[in-house]
């Protein structure tokens, strides 16, 4: 069992529904040391490749991609939900639903943050139906982009998201995936992992 | 003139209606060598104050704050805007309006993630009219925690939210404080600080 399914087991919280709360270290509060810890882990996994940006989507993608962005020594990019008016009209568009919030967003990264060539890891908290994470890779490849890979946090293993994205040939890790969970006796089980 | 001021001189971008686009080092893509930098920064400003929290409001402060916390070795709580199916029901909440969307959200934290007593140190990349640093602050209050400053990275000194603040006793750290702008020949005043 790795630092994050130890930390799940410890302080995560099944609820019904297949909800699994990580808002004490995660996604609300946020433990920095943690962070930091999952920045230097995506490092090890992804450091052969020749990664010039790393990019997420607002809002809790946020901390821990700029932690692997640190690690690369890259900047990152947070892909915006729905249209601000500080936003310029020259900008890739996807439309993606979220699987918490039960809306469709447009997701939006300038035109001048990704250009042909640049070599993109994706960084997100969680990876459920993959709506988001397959917005994210639709945008950086109409930028003529390489995905290196795709790097997630939790991984929900019974939802349909990470199968679909390692089908079409993505480098997708996770560093936990919960195969399974019991919100009555609090159970988790993740898939074992090499 | 301090690293920002410079960095703001270089890379932003003035627009009409007191629009300052930062967009290509801050609050889009980040540079993260000097998200790094800003968290030194209110380490120096801050660092004598008993902080025990760092806290912010999504999306584009987290980055920020999450270096800043990490300065300071406690952790980041940020709050979310609009609810959400993954939050409890037993959480602090406060309406703010947006100054850049010109909408209202309700900005909540779960009161498991802030304490009678708690220390905080608030952060937040702009300050212009202040409702989201007002709902911050009257949210931290509610907890009965002890509001230690603010710190945010530009305030737009021409509009009344660092006004505000001041005159209400906190104290206040803007790194830069722009009292002009022209989008016609994309001048920027700042106010000299000490």
């Amino acid at each position: 069992m790795n630092f994050l399914e130890e930390r799940i087991l410890k302080d995560g919280v099944v609820k019904a529904g297949n909800v699994l709360k990580v808002d004490s270290f995660l996604n609300h509060q946020m433990d920095i040391a943690l962070m930091e810890e999952i920045g230097r882990e995506f490092k090890r996994r992804f450091g052969h490749k020749p990664v010039s940006k790393v990019m997420t989507i607002e809002a809790s993608g946020i901390g821990i991609a700029a932690f692997v962005a640190k690690e690369f020594s890259v900047p990152l990019v947070f892909a915006k939900k729905s249209k601000s008016i500080n936003i310029d009209g020259d900008m890739y568009v996807a439309e993606v639903e979220s699987f918490t919030h039960k809306n469709k967003n447009q997701v939006i990264v300038s035109k001048r943050f990704l250009h042909e060539g640049e070599h993109v890891l994706i960084i997100d908290d969680f990876l459920a139906n993959g709506c988001a994470l397959q917005g994210l890779i639709s945008i950086a490849e109409s930028a003529g982009a390489v995905v290196e890979g795709c790097g997630i946090v939790i991984e929900k293993g019974f939802q349909i998201g990470g199968r679909v994205i390692r089908n079409m040939g993505y480098h997708l890790e996770s560093l936990a995936i919960v195969d399974a969970m019991d919100a009555e006796n609090g159970s988790i089980i993740f898939r074992e992992q090499n």
